[in-house]
């Protein structure tokens, strides 16, 4: 590996001034600038990092906190960040905070307030006060995607208008016992849970539906859609003819649970998702689509904006998700099937 | 934030010694050490790492390569490598290798070249010739998970073994016809594929089974193996009574396909799994179990054991599956029920 003494060589000037020419110090003329970053890129000279962070002030590196990577939103997320980083020649740190861990602690108090980084995005933190004092007292720009702060920029999706175009589906479907499934009291995103369960108690209220509203709880998982799904089909006497998911993992749990329960999808149950998850087409499931990759991509946008211009107030970027019909919703038994159902067949049956 | 210049006043010493006090060097008495680090406490001041790695030539950051987060097991053993890392106070630098991407031309080219780490784990990476040479070139120790390379250390899978125990559990069950399903010719893990079919080929020839040998590709994802199992289980005058999965994923799709061509699961077909997913006890797939969390884990203590020691040479510590039995396993229809069936049964029935 060459050093800076063999570029200053090279490029026949001294090791002072081939470093500030390639820190980009105004001190070099720009003729001298361009004879030592040819002479580096000739040597293959890549600098030290930790020489350039503390001669320049910029860490090239952003620091990513999420509570989780191996669920589909925050992986999907992490790889639209990552993607838009390298694109701009700029590291990832990733620091992991799940809800309750010890760790998360230590994040927060200790390895955040290194600042190895010139700015912070944090995914579905949801964070609490003691917390966003930390992200914020380290005075370096932060970008949320999940949650309502309105003190950091943010992206995240209208989960509430989400959940009312699902149940809006339904209504106009003909369905009138809707049934909400999902969320739990000790969640760990309680806004995202409580604003999807909000979307569609308005939209039942709104239809008329008022006294249908129901809600059983459920981890946002397919393993616990499905159990809970199982006691809320159960008794033929008192079923739902459609289910709104708090997301599509639990929407999918409650296709499996119908399926086992000879409860025909979508003829007997219609089931409606949130998010366009990767599975949901394996599933026939009808969902509101979001695309996660683009919200990591759209964080890092909104933080180089804040990394050019220090001065810029928070940005509020809301995603709108969009419908898209598949094979797991119909119209009720006896009622009239609506048109919509000549749209987004799959080729996978789900009533096979 | 306090500053080195607070924390000597606190002590009653110089900025240079406070900052040697700190960095570890041997210059300074254990006395004084203490009273600086009590000082650094009591003021609650954390070191710029910038100027800790250029003086101490360590950055207390592990680089860790992945061609993907957004997949069980890559996530799974990320999950283990950031909780190992935060017990030790290291940071965490992502680095994503997309197998053939311009990005991870990149990330060998320029991301890993400025050695921001002290260490490098890789992930799955089944790096081409010149990637290994740039990695070994980085003059850090570099730890391997998956894979066959032996000039790194390496934690990684007994695939062949796991495929072969997958096979001889058909096998005692009484099943003839068995086929291997998953893999394909533009795998991005042409190893992890490549051994784990040998192990069940070569279970199928050792048990007089050679005649009955097939493969049915198909990428390792539950869609694909869903597709591909449709193909293969589709012809009732030529179909196995039980198939291996090249992982539990393409398994799973196995088992929704026989679901919807009304094949019973495991009374006319029998499907094992190699890994565990997360959703294999929901499918009550029997498989061969591997805890990615730990080969994370055990990662970060082999890159300790090198940063302690760098005349180590590589070690590979090779992992052992372990025969998960649950419900979609059984003999087949006619053949004598082994007494295994009275096992693992769970209480999701996979024949309703």
């Amino acid at each position: 590996m060459s050093t800076i003494a063999d570029v200053a060589r090279e490029a026949g000037v001294s090791k002072a001034t081939a470093s500030r020419a390639l820190t980009g110090s105004p001190q070099v003329s720009p003729a001298t600038r361009e004879r030592v970053s040819e002479a580096a890129q000739r040597l293959g000279y890549v600098p030290s990092t930790s020489a350039v962070s503390l001669a320049t002030g910029r860490t090239r590196n952003v620091g990513v906190v999420l509570p989780h990577v191996n669920r589909w939103f925050f992986a999907e997320v992490l790889e639209g960040i990552q993607a838009a980083l390298l694109e701009r020649g700029l590291d990832l740190t990733l620091y992991d905070a799940t809800p309750g861990s010890a760790g998360r602690e230590r994040v927060f108090t200790e390895f955040l307030a290194r600042k190895r980084f010139d700015g912070v995005i944090a995914v579905g933190l949801e964070p609490a006060a003691s917390e966003l004092e930390a992200l914020l007292s380290l005075d370096r720009p932060v970008v949320s995607v999940i949650g309502t702060e309105d003190r950091t920029s943010l992206v995240a999706l209208d989960d509430a208008h989400a959940a009312a175009l699902a149940t809006s589906h339904l209504v106009s479907l003909g369905h009138r016992r809707i049934a909400f499934l999902g969320g739990t009291s000790a969640s760990h995103w309680p806004h995202v849970e409580s604003a999807r369960y909000e979307g569609y108690e308005r939209e039942m209220r709104e239809s008329g539906l008022a006294e249908h509203t129901t809600r059983t709880p459920a981890e946002l998982s397919m393993p616990a859609g499905y159990e809970a799904a199982v006691d809320l089909l159960s008794d033929p006497s008192n079923r739902p003819t459609a289910i709104v998911g708090a997301c599509d993992e639990v929407a999918i749990g409650a296709v499996i649970a119908a399926r086992r329960l000879g409860i025909l999808v979508p003829s007997d149950l219609s089931v409606v998702g949130i998010d366009d998850h990767v599975n949901a087409e394996m599933f026939a499931l009808t969902t509101l689509r979001q695309v996660p990759r683009e919200q990591g991509a759209t964080a890092v946008e909104l933080l180089t904006r804040h990394l050019d211009d220090p001065t810029l107030a928070p940005v509020t970027v809301s995603i709108r998700p969009r419908l898209v019909v598949r094979n797991s919703t119909a119209a009720p038994s006896g009622a009239t099937p609506a048109a919509v159902r000549d749209f987004g067949l799959s080729r996978v049956p789900n009533d096979a």
